[in-house]
């Protein structure tokens, strides 16, 4: 792969952009106005670290027909070039009185008819990324033309993955189980819990991670506390359960999946609590299918856990993955999206030792008509032992 | 530092409270609602990478007077509660009909009087982290209080650092520092760029990063093209220029600067703009004083590339730092941001060395009142050579 600003071929994309067209057309947008770094990677392949500045505002517009244009900061350009995208406008960023307002309102108005719809990502898991009060400008210097709520257009599309997406996510979940597998080089009794965190991360980029964008975990007898904590100073000790969580990227691309380890032999409610975790993992694995509803399986991995005498810990008990480390949907009670054939999603049923500790197990899946293809190396059954 | 929950101790965070309270105080301000990772880290000490997952929405309302009140998903409670925040409302995220809307509306109305003018961080460099379709609800749900700009007392603020702040930033530069001073290790002719990036990665984690959020650069036989680049897998060659550009994590706070390596003898081309950006360099720590505007800066260093013979590259030479890889103000021809004493900067001047090719060189300083004291241990004059 020569060239990374273009993860795919350019058919890839275009085949992105004539489904996020076949949305819009089915929901009367007119365009759509994309300023995330995933929607934009999505449709565009424009990948950078740039976006940890949040200094400059990115625009893209899908049209209803015909190809993307990007408006962007000049300092984007060249990397722009480098993608299929041939309609590109700039403007030298940041720019205190006019960042991008004026010439993304020209830019709307030549492509779209008064009367247009301009679908903007609103909804539950989106962010403008863009300064609030500059939005406002472009809503009113773009009237009559309007803006209206494009979630659905952009989650239905983004939530099927294509089969290239699905390999370039094989390939993270791949670096990560070479690491995960030799988590005992780096972590035994003793080890400072941020020495472990370390050491993880420079592992997974020996095995191919381009950059490790999450890497969060825990330590402790009967579990951990939370599951989104930085690493503390604290020795490992033994009785311990290491938990190391990580949102590995490749190409542009996430895993997300964890592994528990004990730290000397566990404890009797560690290995059972571990074991059900496992056992629900795989009722889930055998039994979801297209169809089904993200709050079914939520149902199955709860009815699973409390069947084999776990409690069910609170929160989602799985979600989508692919440009993000998390994605729509979420398996909580709540969500009534559609599993389809060909989401990527992660199985991540978790469960209370004891008061306020609690494990947490993680897969990630890609699910065919069939039910689940395991994209992670399957944990195995028993933590190994430090 | 035992506690990564909390970097520093909670006098820091009450100081920041008071100096926000008192910026909020001078522009009318009832209460500040803060959405974004920086913002509230930066009040808090609510230290993650959980962030990385757009999931969620997390809110913080700063009132006019007294502490802090976190409205967040339950899953961060555990790690909020070991920061000196107390009032912490949480609710099960995500919730497809109601993500947190109806807490924040009944929080900000049981806080404050009808008639209360909240800050959002609207302006320049802001993003609001939540559904922008909740944001309207919750607009509503709070009238007659309203949403008005609240960026300048935010920018007012964390603009100036603290002594432990400039402690946090100059521990990260000296960890870039050790790990650009052993390049020669991991880049030599032949070498693919995306196998130095990743070593590189590896490195600065071994130097005692927590983690490595930002590493952009390129190569090329008269510098690069852009310089916001993932790597490619092209082998470095004689005659090249590398750079490495990287935004290190420590303790939350971040370096960011670069550093140039000739591959192989540097033409004479490649050494003049080289030196050119030192100089021009050592002109700004020689004259850059609290007073003077953004602007003033992007002129001093400008000037003093022509009077050397080199052609400015576009875009902004220089900016804010801190708890992001950039913040205000932006050198530029158009920011008339003061400059003030406490303020953490990037010196970025760049130059064309020939059409579509350019050298970046980057330091990081803290403005004093007699003028800026270095973060980052200084550039060499000439390149090292690979």
């Amino acid at each position: 792969m020569a060239d990374r600003s273009l993860v795919f071929p350019a058919d890839e994309f275009r085949h992105r952009v004539a489904r996020l067209q076949d949305e819009m057309a089915g929901q009367g947008l007119d365009a759509l106005l994309l300023t995330a770094a995933p929607d934009i990677f999505y449709v565009t392949g424009f990948l950078t670290r740039f976006w940890e500045s949040p200094a400059r505002p990115w625009f893209l517009i899908v049209p209803a027909t015909g190809d993307p244009v990007a408006v962007i900061p000049s300092i984007g350009a060249a990397l722009m070039a480098r993608t299929w995208i041939e309609a590109i406008r700039t403007w030298d960023a940041p720019h205190p009185g006019d960042d991008g307002v004026s010439l993304l309102i020209d830019t709307l108005c030549s492509l779209l008819p008064e009367q247009a719809r301009v679908g903007v990502p609103m909804g539950l898991e989106t962010q403008l990324r863009m300064p609030l009060a500059d939005y406002d400008r472009v809503a009113a210097g773009i009237a009559p033309r309007r803006f209206v709520d494009g979630t659905g257009a952009v989650q239905r599309v983004r939530e099927v993955k294509s089969a290239a997406e699905v390999e370039a996510i094989r390939a993270s979940c791949a670096i990560a189980g070479r690491a995960f597998a030799r988590v005992q080089e780096i972590a035994a009794p003793g080890r400072p819990l941020e020495t472990v965190f370390r050491d993880f991360q420079a592992m997974l980029l020996q095995e191919g991670a381009d950059w490790v964008s999450y890497l969060a975990g825990g330590a402790g007898p009967d579990g951990y506390a939370d599951v989104i904590s930085p690493a503390s100073s604290d020795p490992l000790q033994d009785g311990d359960v290491l938990m190391l969580d990580t949102g590995t990227v490749r190409n542009g691309y996430f895993c997300d999946f964890d592994r528990n380890y004990a730290v000397g032999p566990a404890s009797e409610a560690v290995r059972r609590t571990h074991a059900a975790l496992w056992e629900a993992t795989e009722d889930a694995l055998a039994s979801l299918r297209p169809g089904m509803l993200a709050r079914d399986a939520h149902r199955l991995l709860s009815v699973a856990l409390v069947r084999r005498g776990a409690e069910p810990g609170g929160g989602r008990l799985g979600h989508g993955l692919g440009i993000t480390l998390t994605e729509w949907p979420s398996f909580t009670p709540l969500d009534d999206t559609p599993l389809r054939e060909g989401m990527v999603l992660t199985l991540e049923p978790g469960a209370l030792v004891a008061p306020g500790r609690m494990l947490v197990h993680e897969e990630n899946i890609v699910l065919r008509a069939h039910g689940p293809e395991l994209l992670s190396p399957r944990a195995p059954l028993e933590m190994p032992e430090l």
